[in-house]
């Protein structure tokens, strides 16, 4: 578990470059207690069930995420230091996620990915079992148009009343399923969604959603819908910088909405 | 009526193994008052109307239910004891809830089930009429795999000014209805819902509101909708423990999002 | 104007006969107040639009309504005395709503009715353009069974760019289009919604919107819908004593929540 | 940038005469502060991107916008006042929106529009996309009757990954899409929104978003729809003056609602 005395002594006996590695390290596990407020109180992402988790920034081998608390009362105290394998460094404090290792193999799998979402949102389960195909609606949810696949567990050893992703083999599985893209369904069960930084994975698990009901609601019309369809030799979205500004201002935003609550302890 | 004064007595005056018995239901009423709130204020299974109830620990053949308040308001003070048939223990103290032989019935009929919500869920009465059954869509509501039956009071004397279960007869008849299944809906009315405890019954109806609103969106969407179906041969969901750490996560969650209003006597 | 400080000159002058008469009458108009906040920020019938009505009990003749300001607004100082022509009391004193002669023309065609609700519900719009007529589909929307007829006042001289009521040949031709019934969609506007107290009004207006949705949602599923039809010979919805344990339930929850902000003077 | 220092020394040092400007302007970035907190946090017609700009009165050629942040945390020190090429006056201080060529060209090609919108409802991009055109449902969205056309950026340059408008080319061709209608939607983006005040084009990105969800409501019910076209002959929206009070009373009513997070530096 992260532990504020921890840092504290850090601070305190530490030498200058072990002072500049703590201090961004703290930092990024205060943005992981701001995205979780933000999924859970302010773009509702997440219910009281869901994760997300954020690479660290000065191993690449390690990764934060909360002991197994709704992500709406997550505070820094419950941070976990997890090794890609999703053992926590140091031993274990307290009851991890049963389903940490769907973090811990996407980040194996996907250098690039910094940040990962796990949602039971309602779109997300709707479309895996509709039989229609989520396409690209809004130009910021262009990553869309890299498709997003279904991963039904039971074809690997779950079961209806056991979806969960409760061992590397599966969270392995699952990251394959992912392969180059940015999010995958889990059949009946929800969605992964990761990002090159935790704001974007953040933004891109409200786009996503947002995508969904717009879909759904443009079909629903009788008409013929179009959909926004990336243009033939364009470069995948991850390389678009129009979201980039957009995107950290949504974070402010969105960070300032819950700081109230942060600060309060509640 | 659950009285805080006859509590202070038999915390001054009982002994020992009083107390022991004594403590446990005060928790349970404490718990109760919780999932009322719960079911009104942050899940919204509960509107201004329906109630929930819980079975005593101490005495099988009693139950606790708030009388004739909306959920959103109840506190420990409104708390009634009945014992099976739907009577007061002690005499009546107030008005109770005209349909409470819906949960004494229940009881009656299944003694493992610990906990009974009664909800005018929309999206419980739109399935209802809907001539379309309620199919499974989502691992957590893997209890839909054992049906969802339709109850139609008029059935049994009811009429379309009134369906209220204001008797024991009708109590009986859905609680038959219901048979050895999680949830009964109630045609033009509502819903009931059962748990093998407070928090299992609170979080089978939050889940399943999900399941109803995902199955309508998916079948929406004009594709094939596959359904998670239970595997042949696979033990009934009461015995899947997968749920279990995630309901205690997901109540000690809501219950903390409720306590301010509760502490706040509002 | 309904005056705090004719009231106190009344409580500390006139006779017992006039205080008896005072007394109810402020608590009404403290209801009406309460019914605003409600319809505005409990059940959202009513958004920036709409308005609430109550006859007044000391004379038949007479009805109580807010000058012209939003629902969620509204004090006892803005509480307006109206004849059933829809002139105010005693002169009038600030702008009342240009459509209160919906009210006055319904309390003189209906003396049953003792409050009217004006609002522009999304959902009753919605039913007034499809082609498909309201059903009941809920046991506390019996009314419903009585038909909720469609007005078009562009037969009477309203123009796609002035739907309004704004006078009283408009408001006479509402009231006979409402008949003996509860409630009357406006088509492409809203609808008017009465009850034979300010509580039910408050509720039917609830129910309404309610029985909509789930009425939308039952038919959108592709299924044979069942309808909750009234039993022939059955006694008309208004007979039925069923809901009025139920309606003063709510009424007084739904009159709790919003007491905070009244008190407040918000 | 509109800064509260260079008003305090006009306050102080300016003759009547420059008093007298000051002050209404003053006002105007008071009411556009009010604007996009209403828009933000009471009808919920922009969320964390999206961005609203008036039109100044004392000199047509200029409009005040705010700096790049969240419509939900602007306040009267993050107005920018733009001219019409959407160059900051006096100098840029700090990032101003990328697409605020949309505002500035509306305002060249308009000279009667006094505010607009730009936002990223939902509702208009499913309508976008639905291949159903938009028609008024409501007395209240009669302008939609002028027709709410469909603008796509792809046919001038842009991209499924860069659908902005900005520069002034791509906002010259959004104003001549839009002609002189009040409304143009942004295919696979937004719409943009405008009035002859700030609080129309508040009330009317209000009421095109509840018009669209009504049609969809109608529509999806399976009969004939029938829509509230206007009478041959008609004059066009603008010319009425139903709405007019009504917009200031809503106004006013959703003015409060913020005022107290504006109030408490929020």
């Amino acid at each position: 578990m992260f532990s504020r005395s921890k840092f504290a002594v850090v601070l305190t006996l530490a030498a200058p470059l072990a002072l500049a590695q703590a201090l961004p390290e703290r930092a990024l596990v205060d943005d992981l207690v701001v995205a979780n407020r933000i999924l859970a109180h302010e773009i509702r992402v997440l219910d009281a069930y869901g994760h997300v988790s954020v690479r660290s920034k000065s191993n690449p081998n390690r990764y934060y995420l909360s002991r197994a608390v709704s992500a709406g009362m997550v505070t820094a105290a419950d941070i976990v230091e997890y090794d890609l394998d999703s053992n926590p460094v140091g031993g274990s404090k307290g009851d991890g996620y049963l389903e940490r290792f769907l973090h811990g193999e996407i980040y194996k799998a996907r250098p690039d990915v910094m940040a990962v979402i796990h949602a039971h949102s309602p779109e997300m389960i709707a479309f895996g079992a509709s039989g229609v195909p989520l396409r690209n609606m809004i130009h910021t949810g262009s990553f869309i148009n890299d498709g997003v696949p279904i991963f039904d567990v039971r074809k690997f050893g779950g079961t209806a009343d056991d979806m969960l992703i409760r061992n590397p083999v599966l969270g392995k599985q699952l990251a394959t399923a992912l392969g180059r893209r940015t999010a995958v369904i889990l059949f009946g069960h929800g969605v992964a969604v990761t990002g090159n930084s935790l704001a974007t994975a953040v933004s891109n698990s409200y786009f996503l959603n947002m995508n969904a009901r717009i879909q759904m609601d443009a079909t629903r019309m009788g008409g013929s819908v179009s959909y926004l369809e990336r243009e033939p030799g364009a470069k995948p979205s991850a390389a678009a910088p129009a979201g980039a500004g957009a995107n950290n201002r949504a974070w402010e935003y969105w960070k300032r909405q819950v700081a109230g609550e942060i600060g309060a302890g509640r």
